[in-house]
């Protein structure tokens, strides 16, 4: 035992990588990599079945607790984005540096494309004996396990709106839920609450065009399909649709930072910096030892 | 970075709102829009899809995390109750002033107004190419997306009785919850065991008419239908079905506030209070500095 | 304000019951009129529905969260069994007294039978309007949604012994569950936790019989229906069938205590009388006054 | 009551088993079996009932729920892994001994093999009275409720790839959480998570193959059937596909070891190892026994 340790231990020292951001982004990349694989592979196994190993219900299913796992593996090291509009509105929000954004972009979408690749691997042999599987043409056409496609009846202004009203949505309840100043739920259990959001996203607003809301999610497994048989199909269907899932997040993400703020989050905040400036005055009265040890701990406590 | 910080100051100081009844009922107001933006929108998914994206299971658990997920947003700032007939209740119960019951039930219903106009647009495509979508003849009519209608085997006393029981059991389980002498769950679990309670009610008393037991919640999208392509026919509608889920609601909150404090309340708070004068007897026998301070900890608690 | 709280607490002393026992049986009643409720509520909107709004699935939930539920309404007070088979088993490894069980008892039928009572007034106009609804030898019959009744396939003997292994499940989880030496879980989580063994027991072993695994449970809703429609067939039915919910629970009851003390119970029990022993001889060899301290709140711990 | 804890103390004594191996060892059996019965019970319930009491969905959950049961009988005496290649991964991380490894191995089947059996015993009528039931050549083959058969379309090399993805995504998983440098739930919430890890995958991961992704839950059953009525065909049927799920797992379990220490575990661990070094640095130059103390509790939290 004692020799296995040693080893390991020379192992660990030997991987170990000290750069923070380059960690933080690998830890994105297996979080987003987790949340493809688990989210893809339910609609695989939909799609694939024919709807005996699956519904609409189990993808959401698989959406939301996927989105925790990977929260609940990368969280503590990178904060647990797993998509680049959560980043964004969070270095909106000035409560993460603005060069972050195109590390974890970046790496969140190589997670979603090994994420795909590894689902592709895994069912290449369904996806194989399913006629006009990669066939764009056809109605067995399995494109849409990877990466979103709208619905037929959906025109480009109402899907482009879809996805802003999508990631508003999904924005607006994790600024709720990571709040410094709103924060109503036991620590470590952000991520079981942000799974039951997209749980529920996909519950009500998957209809349309599949809920992508994440511009990673979606162009990483398409740049794969696009690789693995598809061909650039992928990017030209329906009036370039894959540019929606890139775009409209971003301004879902700034409208969501606007209403949370505007309805709770100013309030919120103001009430704890009156507090503050309350108590720093009533301290400056006092102007004693003991009250000055407060005074640092409030500030502490709310920066 | 510190020029945005300064920046995003400035906006908090420009947009706080310091008056607290005002911030608490946008704060319900966002709340209500997000569980009825959910909770329609997945109604609205079963309904446009045919049942292929949706059960009526998923409608249960659309609403059981909306409501979730409404609260954990709201809750810090204004409680969370989301529905008149809760705040009715904790009115009732000397929890709540009774001057923010009507405050909190205008922003609440107009909280409903708008989550179910965002449904509206998000799936007007859908609406649109559907025929009879707006027509109260048609089989197609999808008014039932946004407002409750009682189901075809339903009488109007009935329903009535359906709403009434509904509401009961809703605010029997939420007292148990908040119950400050019998708290039985982990702090910051509440709005989680809520949305189970909401789940639970359209899981087994949904049948009937759809289980609105929420005046503002049934009233804001009539109120949007009215406007929107449906017409006057929202409320003249099966004998004037509307006036069931606003007022049904909340003889059920004081039925469930009877039952509650009857059967269980009564006696734990009787419990605590017979405790109390206890320890105050107690302490006036020994009649020191220490008792006393004892006898105002349990004060602060009790009351 | 003032006037009403005065009110409410006149009230309170007035209806307010000092004895602990009947305090508590009043409160499982109300637990288990919330279990018979909901989860015969979920198989009433199943049946009357005809399967568009419910699913077997959806009555596992139901079942499952309206457990969990009963036991945070009731939990604090009574303990929260909702189950004269988990009420027994505690008898039996003497963590409730005896003169408790025929008590609980009692009140949980009184609390299942006013459960059904409820369901059958919500859904009166549904069962009424249903051809057959009240006669057994209709297969519109709907006496199943109040009762158990086996399946086709099952004989007497294999339905004993079915009801025999769901009970021995559920005693052997909620053991390991409210265990003392093995507490797994965070404070006030149990009630979940059992929920979710309901919810398992009933997508694994409802297929015989509909897993009463509860006489209580059983016996309430059938006496209530023998006296509003059904006649005492629903006693006759099946040879007798209605006394297998009742007796084979104890049975199990006894074998789920029997299995999980010797797998796991008093192995964990006798570790934590070692390692108290070895605490007290300690302190008899240091004999003072500061190990005499630690061995009280040792022993405290342990009783 | 006196009379009845003297004698269930007496019990207690004569059962109790002190050798703490053989103790985990028993634990792991119960969790095993626990796991087992409930998710080829909701197996077996989908197959035998046709769909109308289950479906895919509730065998996932089924799965999910029985695990996190499983573990939370078991967890705090062995740990809770009800899966060899669990204990496998934990050994190769040096954070179990290997000597545990065959004993937990052994008894895991063991429990798989009891779980299986009460399934059977639970549906013997069941099983009977459909046709063809314990026949191989027949549709109506029901061997596939006790141990996994990969579907029509899948090929041996598909197959064993199938498993050892589902196992590194499986290990993955649970090494993030119970990673000690990288602990991102509340304590006591593990068995929970690792049920949805378990109900995660089965939602995607299921349609191939059955995801046993567990050697023991996979032989142990498979031996039962080959002893009560299906025989030798269990072994031989589909190319001897009984040998990937006991090899594939652990090669899985090696690669999600490697997969989850190169991109989180080496760095977050390195990082603590860091911390400490200049901790005990620090000390030194310090050099007083208030430090030292400090240095031995950091030491205590790291190892």
């Amino acid at each position: 035992m004692g020799r296995q340790k040693e080893y390991l231990s020379k192992l660990s020292r030997f991987f170990q990588i000290r750069n923070l951001l380059l960690r933080q982004a690998l830890a994105e990349c297996l979080g987003t990599l987790i949340l493809v694989m688990f989210g893809c592979g339910a609609v695989a196994q939909r799609v694939l079945s024919g709807g005996s190993h699956g519904l609409f219900l189990t993808v959401n299913f698989a959406f939301g607790f996927a989105a925790m796992l990977g929260i609940l593996v990368c969280g503590q090291v990178s904060g647990g984005h797993l998509n680049p509009a959560v980043t964004f509105a969070l270095c909106l929000l000035g409560r993460e540096r603005w060069r972050k954004f195109p590390m974890y972009f970046l790496f969140q979408t190589i997670g979603a494309f090994f994420g795909a690749a590894i689902i592709f691997g895994m069912y290449y042999d369904a996806l194989l004996l399913r006629p006009g599987s990669f066939n764009f043409t056809s109605i067995n056409n399995t494109a849409g396990i990877f990466s979103t496609y709208p619905a037929r009846h959906l025109t480009l202004v109402n899907g482009f709106f879809d996805q802003i009203i999508g990631t508003t949505a999904l924005i607006v309840c994790v600024l709720a839920i990571v709040d410094p100043y709103n924060n109503p739920i036991p620590q470590g259990l952000e991520a079981f609450t942000v799974g039951f959001v997209v749980l529920v996203i996909g519950l009500s607003m998957g209809f349309n065009s599949g809920y992508a809301v994440n511009p990673a999610r979606d162009f990483g497994p398409r740049l794969f399909t696009s690789m693995s048989g598809w061909g650039g199909a992928v990017f030209t269907a329906r009036d370039c649709w894959f540019l929606v899932p890139i775009f409209a997040p971003f301004l879902g993400s700034i409208m969501g930072v606007v209403i949370y703020q505007l309805m709770v989050g100013f309030h919120t905040e103001g009430e704890a910096r009156d507090k503050k400036q309350g108590t720093v005055q009533e301290n400056l009265q006092l102007a004693n030892v003991a009250s000055s040890n407060n005074s640092k701990e409030a500030t502490k406590e709310i920066y």
